[in-house]
């Protein structure tokens, strides 16, 4: 007979909210905590804690999120245990990854401050534990999950331009793209229709605005949650 | 400060496998084991037990289905981590869900007695703990993944007649297809292709064999393992 008796449950969370720079080129972002304490002291680190006992994963993900970061995120989805033998130096830990998708108006809520920055995805110090890992994987799924499934509107709301709808694509993916051929993509793949709605501001032509489809699923949000029917 | 140290951490696996009955119809059945302690003495369950404290938890997951089952599968994938308060009743346990797709020839590896059975995955009975929710949510996930992904051929093998993918197809999705329009649309949409060979046995007109062409996806294997490029 073996046992887990001295395995730690803790969970972690990846948050990716997308910024836009002066050039109006957008890329991955997410939010990092410095350690207070050993191991891997003052190292920057995943949003997480350990699970207690009289608490679900899912919300325990929560409750560590809003201490670290005031986020509530809309989008929280499990993605992964990570449970190596040798992960953490001292003792086993098994951790419970789930990720967050903020749009720009929930990202603001972070107070960013000597124990909680920013960081652009793709240029990460070495972080805590395997969370440079972890975070890779996050990536690699969000671009995976970008060609299936309506994930950018995690980052736009209900309703946004096609330009807003193409930085998302180019942030995600890392490359630029021709507004043309998007357009075209897009408008032929069904998955987003136009609405009524211009954006509003006052300029000669405003852009349209776009929403996805009722039937292109969400997210995967987990067995407990109703689902879209197939 | 919060605590895991009440929580135990457990692995489980849903064994996919396809039959095929008298009249043709294929279906998804998985072996189950009856428990042969409380709680839930004698109800059927997932194959599984807990995570020793020097395993990885994919090594744990192979370990156990060794244990119980004879199987050594080659797609084994994590499926969800399970960790509602009160899902086991006399203590808290988060289980890592695995699930693993054979073939027919896999299957056969699994000897079914008193204590371990197939069962249909559409007509089973009340399992222990939360397994029906297990087995429901794995099956909402294979049917999605069919969509997206070469995910058919971990029960066909690399080579396969299209009359084989469809009875995959009809398995998994519970409804008879029309073969010429399952032809048409597999061929169309690129992700098979005809190979050179044919079904050996001296038919006259012997079915030809397909393949998945290299740059589908089989499987999200997790984050340590080689992934074809994007």
């Amino acid at each position: 007979m073996t046992s887990s008796a001295s395995i730690s449950l803790a969970v972690s969370t990846v948050i990716f909210a997308l910024r836009t720079d002066e050039r109006g080129v957008s890329s991955v972002w997410l939010p990092l905590v410095r350690r207070i304490r050993e191991p891997h002291l003052d190292c920057w680190a995943l949003p997480g804690g350990p699970v207690d006992a009289a608490e679900s994963l899912e919300s325990s993900a929560r409750r560590n999120l809003l201490e670290t970061t005031q986020l509530e995120p809309a989008y929280l989805e499990q993605l992964y245990a990570f449970g190596d033998v040798d992960r953490s130096p001292d003792r086993r830990v098994v951790s419970i990854v789930y990720w967050a998708l903020v749009r720009a108006d929930e990202a603001e809520r972070v107070t960013a401050g000597e124990n909680v920055r920013w960081f652009a995805a793709d240029a990460l110090p070495e972080l805590a534990f395997d969370h440079n890992v972890i975070v890779d994987y996050a990536l690699w799924r969000l671009r995976t999950k970008m060609e299936y499934s309506r994930i950018a509107q995690a980052f736009l709301g209900d309703q946004f331009t096609l330009a807003e709808l193409r930085g998302v694509y180019e942030a995600v993916l890392q490359k630029p793209l021709d507004p043309a051929n998007f357009r075209r993509q897009m408008e032929s793949s069904g998955d987003v229709v136009a609405t009524d709605e211009v954006v509003t501001g006052g300029r000669h032509r405003p852009p349209r605005l776009y929403r996805y489809v009722g039937d292109v699923q969400l997210v995967d949000a987990g067995p407990l949650t109703p689902r879209i029917p197939a």
